[in-house]
C-alpha cells in the first residue's frame, strides 16, 4: 500500500500518514514524499500510488484551497475522498546546534508557518528576514544545509535534520488544528457509520443573487446541516464562483441523496468529493422526519397512492 | 352513471353536474338530488351513486367549509376528486306572478345568497325580514307555496317553480365565480395534462409556530405552486388546525410527489384528495430544474454514485 | 357605557359581553343587541354605542368570516380591537315545557350550531328537518312562540324564553371554544403588557405564487410568532386573497413594528385591527436578538456608524 | 497625500494605487512602499499615511485572506474603505538580457504568480526549481542581483530593475482580474451614489447550524444582494468562523441600514468595513417595496398607527 503525501519528511502531512495509515497494521505501508499538493493527488490519478495525504482544512487559514480547487476540478473527479484525520498543529524553532537565538538572521518555512506565527516572530525575532519555502520540512533540511539560520517546523522534524529544538511552541495560538483527507481512486465507498461527512463541489449554473441561497435551501429543508460551505473563484472571472460543501451524513443517507439531487438540478454541475468517517467524534444529528425510515415510509405512502389504487 | 349533487333541482350545482357530465354524452346521466353537501359526499362513500358534484371554493365566500372537511375528514379518504368547473354566480329575485318589489315583506335563500346580494337587499329592500333556507332551490320552492314572498336564486330556477324574475342580476359583484368539484371513489386518476391541479389536506404533528412555513418550504423548494392554502379547525380547541392545499401540478409529477412526500415527512398526516385537470385555463409553470426529466436525470446520477463505482 | 353584541338575548356573545365589561364595575354597562354581525359594528362606527362586541374566531368553524370580513373591509378601519376573550361553547336542547324528545318534529338554531351538535342531531333526532336562524336565540324564541319545537342553544338562555332544557350537553365536542372581541373607535391603544395579540389584514399588491412566504418570511425574521394566518377573498374573482393575521406582540414591540412595515412595503395595502391583551394565558416568547433593547441597541450602533465619525 | 502600498515599486498594487489617485490630479500624491499587507494598514492606522491601498479579492485566488482578516481583526476596525478598483492582472517571465529560455534554473515570484502561471511553467519551464518571494517586484529585483535567473511580474516592472522581457503574458487565464481597496482612517463617508458597495465581518454568536442561512435572510428579505460572501477562521478552531460580506448598497440606503441592524442582532459583533462606489460598472438594483421612499413610507404609516390615534 503506498501512500503519497504533502513532503519531504517531516512534515505534519507525514504525520497525518501514519495517524491514517496506522489503523491498519497489517498493511505494508510505503510512503512517497510529493513536492506539492498537486503532485501529491496527481500520483494517486495516475496510478503511481494507491492513496493520497493532503490537509483540507486549517483552523487558522481555513480551507486549503490548492486541495480544494484540485479536488474539485473539472476532469479531475475520479479521485474521492476516504478518510480524515485532524492533528493539533505546534511549530518549534529549529536551528544548528550551535546556533543561539541572537544569532538568527534568517528564518524560513510555509507560508502558513508565518501566518501561524506572526505574534512570536515580531516579538522574539524583530526585523529578521523571512525566506517562504514550499514546506516547513525543506527549510529545516536548508538550515541543516547552512543556507539558513532557523526554520519553522514540528519539533519532531529536528533529528531527521540534524537539528535542534531552540525554541518550542511558537505558534500564536495553542489549539490549531489541521484537517488531512485520504483521497483514492473512486471504488466501494466507505460504509455509513452514522457519523460520517460527505464533500461536494457545486458550481453555479449562473452568477445569480440568491444561488446560495437555493443551494443551502436544498439541504435546510431536509435537514442536512452543512459543517463547511466555502465559495472558491472559478478563474472565469471576478465574482465567478463554486461552492465547497461539506456536511453532515453519508450519500447513502436518503436525505443526503435526495439533497444532492436537489444541489445537483439548480446547479450547472455538481461533483461528489466524498463520504467517509467524521474524525472530530461528533455524529450526525437526524432532525425527526429525515431518517431513512421516514423516506422510506414516505416513499411507500406515494407509490400507494399513485398505484395501488382499487 | 349516477351524480349525487347537492340539491334541490334548480341550484348552482346542478348546472354544474351538466358542465362535468355534459363533455360525456355517451354516458347515460341520472341526476340525484341530496339535501346537504354531507348526503351528496355520503352517497358516493356508501356505492349509492357513481359521482358526487359539490362547491368547492367560491370568489365571495372562500373554500366552502363543508366539502373541505368533509373531503379532509378522518377515515374518510376513500374518494378522490377527478375534475373541476368554474361557474360565473348569477342571482336574480324570484317571486310568484302578481308580486310587486312592494309588496316583498320576507325574502329567502342560502345565507351564502345573503353575502353576495348583501348591498342590493340594503337599497332596494331595506328592512326586509331574511329568511335563511338549506339552498335557494328551497327558498324558490317556498315562494311557490306561498310561505316566503320572494327567493334569490338563479333566473333558470323560475320556471321549475312556477316564479317570475321579479329583479335580475341582484347580486353586488358581477364576477363571482364557484369552482365545483366532481368526486369518485378511488381508481384510475385523470391523466396528467400539464395544466393539473392536486388536493391535499396536511394535519400538523403539533401546533408548533413554523410549521406552516414548514409546509410552504417544501412545495417551494420544488417549484410547486400552491394556489390555495387555508388552515380549517379540525375542531381539537383553538388553534389546532390543518392545512387544505391545492397545489399546481399532478401526482405523478416528479416534483408533486417528492413535495408530497416532504410535507408527508413533516405532518402527522397527509390526506391525498386528487389530481385533475385545471378549469381555469392556465397551464403548470415549470421552474427549470424540476421539469420530470431534470429530476429523471439528477435520479440517475445519484444511483450512478452510489452503485456503479469502478 | 354602551356595548352592542350580536344578539339577541341570551346569546353567547351576551355571555362574552359580560366576561369583558365584568371587570369594569365602576362603569354603568347598557347592552344593546343587535340582529347581525354587521349591524353590531355599524353600531359602533356610526357611534350609536360605545363598544361592539363580536365573535372572531370559533374552534370548530374557525374564523368567522362576517366580522373578519367587516374588520378588513375598504374604508372601514375606524374601528380598533381592544379586548378579547374566550368562552367554551355548550350547547343544550331548548323545548317548551310539554315536550318529549320524540315529539320533535323540527329543530333550529344559528347554522354553527348545526355544525356543533351535528352528530347528536343524527344519533338522538334522525331525519328532522333542520331550520336555520340567526341566532340560537332566536330559534328559541321561536320555540316559545310554537314555531318549532326544539331549539339548539345554551341551557341559560331556557329561563329568558320560558323553556326548558330537554337535553344538555349535546354539541359533539366537549372543548369547544369561541373567542369574541371588544371592538372601539380608534383612541388610546392598551399598552403593552407583555402577552399581547396584533391582528392584521393584508392584501396583495398582485397574485403572485409566494406572496404568503413573502409575508410569512416578514414576520419570521423578526422573530414574530402568527397564531392565526387565514386567507380571505377579496371578491374580486376565484384566487384574489387577503390575510387576515394575529400576531404574538403588541404594535409598540419593536419587532412587530418593523415586521409590519415590512409587510407594509411588500402588500398593497395593510389595515391594522389592534393590539391587546391575549386572553389564552400565554406571553411572548421572544427569540434572542429581537427585544425592544436589542432593536435599541442596534439602532444606536447603526446610528453611530451613520453619523457620528470623528 | 501619502498612500502606502503594498510594495515594492512595480507591484500591481502600485498601479493601483495610480488607478484610484489619479482622479485627484489636485492632489500632491507621496507613494510609500510597504513591504506586506498588514504593513501597508499599519501605517494608515499609525498616521503615518493618509490612504492605504491593498489588494482584497482575486478572480483566481478569490479573497486576499491577509487583507480581509487584518480589516475585520479585532480591535482594528478604525478604518474603513473609502473606494475600490480593479485591474487586469497579466505576467510576463523577466530576465537580465543576455538570458535564454534554456538558461533559466530558478523562477521566482509572489505566490499567487506561481498560481496563475502554473501552467505555462509547466509546459515551458519544466522542473525548474520554484523560489516563493514575498512580491514579484521582490523577486524582479533579485533576478537584477543576480540571486535568481527569472522572475513572473508585470511587463512593466521590466525597466524598473534593468530586467527584459523574456516571454510576454506566461498567465494561464486572460481575464484574471485583482480588486484592490483604498483604505483610510473613519471620516466622512463617500456618499451614496446609486453604484454602492458594503463591506462588512460578521462573527457569529455561537457556532450553530444555520446562522449562514439567518445572515443571508436577513438581506433577502430587505431586497439586499450579496456580491460576495465568504467564511474565515477566527483562528479559535476548526469551524469557528466568521463572514467577510460585500453588499449592494450603501450603509445610509434604508434596506441597507435595516439589513445592518438586523444581522447585528443575530451576531455576536459586526464590522463595518465601509461603503463606498463600485468600480464594476454595475447599479444596485431595488427591488420593488425596499426602495428609500417606500421605507420612509411604511415608517410613517407605522408612526401614524402608534403615535396619531384621534
Amino acid at each position: 500500500m503506498r501512500y503519497a503525501y504533502l513532503g519531504p519528511e517531516g512534515t505534519f502531512t507525514e504525520a497525518a500518514v501514519t495517524a491514517l495509515a496506522g489503523s491498519r497494521s497489517d498493511l505494508d505501508v510505503q510512503l512517497v514524499s510529493c513536492p506539492s499538493i498537486g503532485a501529491t493527488l496527481a500520483a494517486v490519478r495516475t496510478g503511481a500510488v494507491d492513496r493520497a495525504v493532503v490537509p483540507i482544512e486549517s483552523s487558522v487559514e481555513g480551507i486549503v484551497t490548492a486541495t480544494v480547487d484540485d479536488l474539485a476540478g473539472a476532469g479531475t473527479s475520479d479521485v474521492l475522498i476516504q478518510a480524515e484525520t485532524r492533528l493539533p498543529i505546534e511549530f518549534a524553532l529549529l536551528a544548528r546546534e550551535d546556533t543561539a537565538l541572537a544569532d538568527v538572521k534568517t528564518v524560513g518555512g510555509h507560508p502558513q508557518a508565518e501566518a501561524q506565527c506572526r505574534r512570536w516572530l515580531a516579538t522574539s525575532l524583530p526585523g529578521r528576514e523571512w525566506v517562504p519555502f514550499p514546506s516547513n520540512a525543506e527549510a529545516a533540511r536548508r538550515v541543516g544545509e547552512g543556507d539558513l539560520d532557523a526554520a519553522l517546523a514540528s519539533a519532531s522534524a529536528a533529528a531527521r535534520y540534524g537539528l535542534t529544538v531552540l525554541a518550542p511552541d511558537v505558534h500564536d495560538r495553542s489549539n490549531a488544528m489541521t484537517r488531512f483527507v485520504e483521497v483514492a481512486p473512486p471504488g466501494s465507498l466507505p460504509a455509513p457509520t452514522g457519523a460520517d461527512r460527505t464533500s461536494l463541489a457545486a458550481f453555479l449554473a449562473h452568477d445569480h443573487a440568491g444561488a446560495l441561497m437555493e443551494i443551502l435551501t436544498e439541504f435546510a429543508v431536509r435537514g442536512v446541516n452543512l459543517s463547511t460551505i466555502q465559495s472558491r473563484p472559478t478563474g472565469d472571472g471576478l465574482g465567478s464562483y463554486f461552492f465547497f460543501i461539506d456536511c453532515e451524513g453519508h450519500i447513502d443517507d436518503a436525505r443526503v441523496g435526495e439533497a444532492m439531487m436537489g444541489v445537483r438540478r439548480v446547479c450547472a454541475e455538481v461533483r461528489f468529493l466524498g463520504s467517509y468517517p467524521r474524525s472530530d467524534g461528533g455524529r450526525t444529528q437526524v432532525r425527526p422526519g429525515t431518517s431513512d425510515p421516514e423516506f422510506a415510509e414516505a416513499a411507500a405512502w406515494l407509490a400507494r397512492l399513485r398505484y395501488e389504487r382499487p
